[in-house]
């Protein structure tokens, strides 16, 4: 019943808001500039672009199940099974755990700021540092399977480019992840070095999971090649499927990630998206008072922070003089 | 000296027109809410974060040549050189053009729209289709080598994972070569159009880039893998070298295309940028007057359109209500 006069409330505010900005603009022959100002941010379609989102991680999450569970088949029933004490066994943990790790688990941290767009941030940065340090665990124990592999058959270690390129991005990954857990959860970090940090923070994310990707893919081709690589055996076509399945999991997490529009929505642009005010009008509510309503409206829940700031700034738009 | 004089009337318009919003605005008390709306856009940066932007890319010329004459040295010497009509020596075409093509011109086709983003947009939209079909001719060439050799020697096509990553990228490529043709090179493509489809245009060419570094070093794997291979002797050395280059050009232009705060200024963010004129107040310019303009500027060299631009701009804030 709250959440239903909560959301009645949003509508309504949204509602009359946009009839209101509609007819103090004079219709479309006031039309904003600013909506025009990039080939791809066309006007008003924030939420309709959005409907692609679910489907597409949803898929995602298809093709990166199936990568797993053929990599463990793969390991599991043709190359004889898991066990840690048997040389000839222990290197399979390797390739499961790598994937888990870093391509999984890696792609789904940065999946859930935008399938859950629409949640209060704190509790989602904690679950991306969390699903974070999985990913990292899995790859040292996954690493540990290769080093203990090659110790117990005589095999050297890090000398092919799949080798190099898979530590490089493992220890880029952990020093990521430290930098991000300083940076973007220690309180008494400012904003301005946060939003230094940022571009390069996701930047870094998203090709360190190409890198994963290209680790992943020259595994496949080491672990396959030989003299019956080309007549396509049972286990070597199992795999280049799994590898398929990663470049296609991996591919809409990079579409998803990559898409500056499909981006967390900030404070401003909610009220922007869902009110249908412009942003040239939303710069009549000056920045103290605003933020001051903000941090109050953080610390509640979610429909209520939604409502009060749609009503706040609807009081405030409506109250002012609206020539601004 | 028409040059000197054009460029003094910018900087004379951009100084007049920031104080004379500044003043009007009431200071900092004033500050505009839009600065703030996100945490990678922080105010007043954009034209300081782009110093950054040449050198990377100057680096990542450096790394795309280092490896295509480390490949090209690789398949010339240490493989005994290219002729066609020989089966031991044609598929060694194969990975020089693939890099040089797939990898070196995709990426600086990429790269032409941040380096050169003060110029007009027709002509380096010509040179980046122009490098893209450069790629892709390259490509084609890279593929026949490959397809050449297996004939001659009687081993099967397309059964690795490499061969098949590398397939699907050269395919999309050509797809997306033509799809970028008719959409933004033919001029009755409406705007609409042009906005729908730009998103997925960039993502998938960067996706394409990534798919194009995993077929690489794969194929860098495929060569490579035997039983000298753990011993690295000269040519696996130099080839995981060439890999190392590889991963560092395509992570440097993934990083400045990727990075929403570098990319091309539309005209409206070129005028809030080196005006410092903010948004909400270049929406006092209506659409119809300001495009006519635009379409008038385009016609002209770059310096006098810039100029033209920022003084009719200034002309039109000016005499305007400064209340808007």
């Amino acid at each position: 019943m709250t959440k239903t006069l909560s959301s009645f409330a949003c509508d309504f505010a949204a509602f009359t808001a946009g009839r209101f900005f509609e007819m103090s603009e004079g219709g479309s022959a006031g039309m904003n500039l600013r909506t025009y100002d990039s080939l791809d941010r066309p006007p008003n379609e924030e939420a309709s672009k959005r409907r692609c989102l679910i489907p597409i991680a949803a898929i995602a999450q298809i093709f990166g199940i199936a990568a797993v569970v053929m990599c463990t088949v793969w390991m599991g029933y043709y190359y004889g099974g898991f066990d840690w004490r048997n040389p000839a066994l222990v290197f399979n943990y390797h390739p499961v755990f790598m994937v888990i790790g870093m391509i999984f688990c890696f792609g789904d941290a940065m999946l859930i700021y935008r399938v859950f767009h629409k949640c209060p941030k704190l509790p989602l940065k904690a679950v991306h540092g969390v699903l974070m340090i999985l990913g990292l665990l899995f790859s040292v124990v996954g690493f540990k399977a290769a080093f203990d592999s090659h110790n117990m058959r005589g095999i050297p270690d890090v000398y092919s480019i799949h080798s190099w390129i898979g530590l490089v991005t493992v220890v880029l990954f952990a020093v990521q992840w430290v930098v991000g857990l300083i940076a973007f959860l220690v309180p008494y970090i400012p904003p301005r070095v946060r939003s230094k940090i940022l571009p390069l923070h996701t930047a870094t994310g998203l090709f360190l999971l190409c890198c994963a990707l290209v680790a992943a893919i020259s595994g496949i081709t080491e672990k396959n090649f030989g003299s019956t690589y080309k007549d396509l055996p049972a286990p070597a076509m199992l795999s280049n499927f799994m590898g398929v399945c990663l470049v296609v999991f991996c591919g809409m997490v990079f579409y998803l990630v990559h898409r500056h529009d499909y981006r967390r929505l900030s404070e401003l642009e909610l009220i922007t998206t869902y009110l249908r005010v412009p942003s040239s009008r939303v710069s009549c509510l000056k920045i103290p008072s605003f933020h001051l309503v903000l941090t109050f409206c953080r610390s509640i829940h979610m429909s209520y922070y939604r409502a009060i700031v749609f009503g706040y700034s609807f009081f405030l738009c409506t109250l002012q003089n609206p020539r601004c």
